[in-house]
């Protein structure tokens, strides 16, 4: 017979299929076993769908009796847009249940494993956890601090240029590159961009994958609203475009952005303020943004220290020059020790490309975003 | 009985060890076999001093009569600074000799290889040939072009700066990182850095290994001798500093440094032609050149393409502004398209930074620097 480790694995593997698709929910998988035999699968696959247990509780039908049932988080034990799973555990009289780790969520929050227990259920919590956490990061942070995961991504010449003096940034990486780029679009809630990027390329932000993908929210900084009415993003209603302005913005260009089907965010400054735009995506049940900006956006959000993860495409292209666009701007630091520490989380070739994932180095145990808020 | 590869590779393994201490000569492995019984092995270790093969059949004596005899590189066939291998293996009567790669050197160059195969010695020619070839690629180079090969190092921060706007660019990298510097340093024959690095820094530019290393030669491109006197590198004598200069610098300064012992070196224009300066390093037998350029210096080569490998030292840190130092300077291209297309050959972590190595993509078989010479 297989370990629990083993069980577990396969259901976070189940729910790892339907990341970016589950959202506001965390993805979920459950595996039930009987005598070693799989009796169960499901996965939680889209809000307002049926929970991983559901189906795996229906496909076991009796042989749930007396079954161990895995789940890589903690079931629900409230009655939301479905039933509360841990009722359903109970009413199929399940043997043991194997959770992975607890829900942050306020609801949940080891009210589903105690009812298991009420009920008379061994649970045993904590097999893969750190693995669960991982996967269901966007959704921890969100639960933790209701402000979106930030990845910032960007792609640069091996000497760090993002555009040329004269703001061209076309081809600076591969199709592998960009595949895996629009993995990261089907996989968060929303994209944000400045409207540098708008007036230069005119991109659509969406998500193109050889069998399609969900699109995120196209969210645009754009401080005087200066959007051009014919841009993709106002006009291909291929995905909602939600663009920020500040205080001063003209009222008539809102108005004319707004009967075109577009919502506008007039923030309360002059100035774009990140940390309250995040805590406004939050309350929009925005869990993870990925931010493709140019170097203006991005320095604005190392400046505001707003970010939990760093991806960085690196191409083979050696650019030079002293007018080519660096991939951060924001304020000039005196020294180099007054930069953002960073840890490496990986690195590796992607096709021709190098890609780098880098996370904050925690100041005090928290980043400095959550601190300010 | 190990196979003729297994030899050879030992071979190469004690080349290896060699490698930086036999410039201008190659470095070179022999190993002897005699009935499946290594009997000799030997390694050039530094110029003027006894070839590999030389130790080796010390090493074998009697024993190296009918013996196969394994060589990274094909034994010399004249009178040099030791009498010819290639002599000694006919008169100790070897069995038959393996070969890796042809000496491109014109004195050798196939003369070797007959010599043996005149006196009756069967000769195979080939066995891990690349190896070879990519162990002694400095050399290579050298013997092909009279020129030296040259490798830009830099250390940038993740968003590729390589210094503040106040030209901080201290600790960038980490321990181990400034380390692998050092052994590349004992590597190079020669090690080059531009004024304003001086001026900023006052680097030593010396090898500083756990064990000690050699000292490369210190190049420091100067136009106007702007150099100051009590600079490390002129007072320190750890080590030859060679001063390169245009035409209009003051004749007074060009003495004052001779006078301590410096070599300064007047190009004929009144700025320093780098294709130039490599054909006039190329005559002083320097083979492989190691630039450690700021911004200027590194864009002046990759203007030059005077480049064939390039080290990319990546550390963790964000750093941001928009009057930070990029690693390279140089003209600024119109797209990323007029950028120099590179190959990136590995990449890892080496501590907590990353290290690159990416070479240029040849344009019709050749590199540009040595079209244009």
């Amino acid at each position: 017979m297989a370990s629990a480790e083993y069980y577990m694995k396969l259901a976070l593997g189940m729910a790892e299929m339907a990341l970016g698709q589950t959202s506001p929910n965390p993805a979920v998988g459950c595996v039930i076993v009987k005598n070693g035999v799989i009796v169960g699968l499901g996965a939680h696959l889209q809000t307002g769908k049926e929970h991983a247990e559901v189906h795996a509780l229906v496909q076991a039908g009796e042989l749930a009796k007396g079954a161990d049932v895995y789940i890589t988080l903690e079931p629900c034990a409230h009655q939301g847009r479905t039933p509360p799973c841990a009722d359903l555990l109970i009413n199929q009289k399940v043997g043991r249940v194997y959770i992975a780790a607890l829900d942050p969520n306020p609801l949940v929050a080891g009210n589903g494993l105690a009812k298991l227990q009420q009920a008379g259920i061994p649970v045993e919590l904590g097999i893969c956890q750190a693995e669960s956490l991982r996967l269901n990061k966007y959704f921890m942070h969100y639960m933790k601090t209701k402000k979106p995961y930030v990845t910032l991504k960007t792609a640069v010449t091996i000497d760090g240029k993002t555009a040329s003096y004269t703001g061209d940034s076309k081809w600076i990486t591969s199709k592998q590159t960009r595949l895996d780029v629009h993995l990261y679009r089907h996989q968060h809630d929303a994209i944000l961009v400045g409207i540098n990027t708008i007036m230069q390329d005119n991109p659509r932000l969406t998500t193109r994958l050889p069998r399609g993908g969900k699109n995120p929210i196209r969210i645009v900084l754009d401080t005087n609203l200066r959007i051009p009415l014919d841009s993709h993003v106002v006009t291909d209603q291929k995905a909602a475009t939600w663009i920020v302005c500040g205080s001063n913005a003209p009222e008539e260009k809102q108005l004319a952005l707004t009967q075109l089907g577009i919502k506008v965010k007039k923030m309360s400054n002059d100035q774009i303020n990140l940390s309250s735009l995040l805590v406004w995506l939050g309350k929009l049940e925005i869990t993870s943004l990925l931010v493709e900006g140019g170097s203006t956006v991005l320095g604005s959000f190392l400046d505001a220290g707003c970010f939990q993860e760093l991806i960085f495409y690196v191409a083979p292209i050696l650019l030079g020059g002293r007018q080519s666009y660096p991939s951060f701007a924001g304020i000039d630091k005196h020294q180099i020790a007054d930069g953002r520490s960073l840890h490496f989380k990986s690195v590796g070739m992607i096709g021709p490309d190098i890609k780098i994932i880098a996370e904050p180095v925690k100041v005090g145990g928290e980043d400095s975003c959550l601190q300010e808020s």
